[in-house]
């Protein structure tokens, strides 16, 4: 069985002219272009097959990253579904003159592998290893929640784990 | 005082080569790009001063946008707080032969307006109008408490009108 | 019939640091290349089929449109021919800080719509119903007939409306 | 004195993928695009000053250039008035595997130089020297008034060389 | 036969903020992607084949290319081989304002024209006319033999145009 | 004193229409912008300070890469010179299917980096730990001999590493 690691994805970027929005910053739609791109490498990794953006859950910016900046894109799967991959990304961005890194953002984006008639394909499973892989597999379930009650699709009783962690204080 | 739709802004593209992934459908990221842009506009024209985007809610995509359809992206000012900026956006996806279009999916966006010396400015608040609007305005409140949670500055406890959304059967 | 308000594309644009020329204002052709793509698309929602530029008027640029501004691309049918479709264009620019809109230009770009083979397809007509509408409709034909007379495919002596739009009064 | 041949810029493309429309052919738009560079730098070559686009005549396209054409646009000051510049440019399209070049259009752009202050500057005046450089450079007073007039800053009556152009059979 | 004069094909092109890095300059990487698109062109016009590249050889950038400047990219075939083409790239730079024109860089790329199988295609032959022609022609054979010998397929001790330019005094 | 590993820069990207030639296959100039970018990084994590390209070695285009393979650039200083940075970069293709990577092609790029007045700076030295990073540091030397006989600056004759490089049977 595969583990995260095996699925690590490193898109490294610099923040050009041509990526920056009026303000001479990293123009938000772009990165999520490139975080977008990054984290479907990794789901295909693992999957072997073209993978589909399915949704993308709550992201946000802490602060503007600027022109020059070196701008690192690190994705690799979390865990999977039955035909649905979850991927989890750190976006991290470092000052050229210092070198000094620092986490700008995290994301989950979540894929469909699709097979060779484009329809969902099933995936293989992924095993965590380290502790902040198989913290990061825990949460995948409610997240999911999250988005089947965002969607519609599952009422906020049932999603248990969801509830547990809103409302615990082991959070 | 402003109405949503005097921020109303769309953003009409079609797909072409240049927008399609491996699979030649439209790019995800691509479109999360287009959405960017575009609802920065809407949040601007409610501001008048440049936004940068605080955070995206959980996107989800339903179906694959092909090449050759015409892609309309819509997006107006939902609701203020202090110095933040809801936008709703809506996508429409249609086909070019038939003419025949369809809701691809939605998101909110929100964004930070910038003083002159790039600190958060105060912006001003917006009167809803149709009943669609109202509704929108009114669940701001707890979609901004959703990212409050998440982003771990807020207690689930303490979400109210979350809570009621989540758990009540108005929903 | 269809009327030349079903056929309004809107594309909405920021002149972001990628759009600018030498100047840091918006490159010309860049522009261009906006209205032909907003133009073919209102085009295509008469048509109901893929079109390509046949031409482009004269066309005029008054003021540098700068980085930062929005730019508004807003495009309809103003009249079909056998197999041609003339689309009005005009193109809007607001600075971002007042909001304040300003007519930059216009333009007419005239496509050809194209059947399953590649060949020239017969379009439907349109109804133009407000006085700007109608104003348009009636030009097409001195527009067309002077496209024809600097093709070399029509004498001038036989372009009636242009020379009569030339030469009387009534202009 | 410069001559036309001083200022002749050429810019060869490939038509590649990213170039196309949705139909494989060069998109109208991105030739465009190209025309509008490479006649600026004609421009600029007789007035050592940056240029930007003044107007663009009616371009007509006669017929498609396919994906993995070579496009050559050439282009070269036809002849310039105060603080106007016109340059004349002709595309062509040429077939890889036999190499044969057809003329695919041709432009008129008008420019203005522009001076440090970003005010119009007094352009240098052209010599042509061959036959077809003369009819270009004779012809550039009935476009102008073209331009005029159809800008509605002159009168079709006071358009001596245009009436003569249109009306005498010495066309 | 055709002569080096045949295949010349000249790419101009304008450096916009588009193209430039983070110091303002031409960025490097956009400079040797234009080296390739003419290059392949010139090599397309003796083979009437698409070719692909196969080598670079050794590139240096002498200069940085601003803003604003003219950059000209001149390719001609300078040898052929059995199935391969080199392609001789001269890089000029010019000032907007003073016109003045300096060498910027120089390479050498390797081609390989494709039949319809995409396999590696005989090309024809090449005549040098002039006395630069002749120099470039004679010096290909050895500038293959250094490629030859850096890809571990030849011995040093074999490449005697190599080892004779490198050690003798008619260098 | 740094390690090559500290210097290790990942750029993955995904073959997409946008990237590709006439051919379906990633264009060989977009290739070298990738390597282009990730290299210049690579530097600057070393040098903390904007790095511009000085020469790019020898570069050879074994295989085709095609639409939708996945490309891994990595990218490592090998050896600094007084003011200049010398960057080992390995691309690699990978299969999305069967996810079987395999080495594509490798090259050297040279930078220099630049001090507040945009002058070439004292660049730190780098410390090979591996076997591999001890190869590539030495022969470091004879790749800048060649560097320096190729562009006329230094005697063939004076190219001890080069020389023996070439004609001893240790290669």
């Amino acid at each position: 069985m595969m583990h995260p690691a095996d699925t690590l994805t490193i898109k490294t970027e610099l923040v050009e002219p041509n990526d920056t929005n009026v303000l001479g910053n990293l123009h938000g739609g772009k990165l999520m272009y490139w975080m977008d791109i990054c984290s479907a490498l990794a789901a295909t990794r693992l999957s072997h097959a073209p993978c589909v953006t399915a949704s993308v859950d709550n992201v946000s910016f802490k602060r503007p990253i600027k022109l020059g900046e070196v701008v690192s894109v690190r994705a690799s799967v979390s865990r999977t579904f039955r035909t649905s991959i979850e991927v989890f990304i750190e976006v991290f961005a470092a000052n050229m003159y210092t070198g000094q890194e620092e986490k700008s953002n995290q994301a989950f984006y979540t894929f469909v592998a699709l097979d060779a008639e484009g329809k969902p394909a099933l995936v293989p499973q992924i095993e965590p290893v380290t502790e902040k892989e198989k913290v990061l597999f825990e949460g995948a379930l409610r997240r999911r929640q999250l988005r089947l009650v965002l969607a519609g699709k599952m009422k906020a009783q049932d999603a248990n784990e969801l509830k547990e962690y809103l409302f615990q204080d082991n959070k």
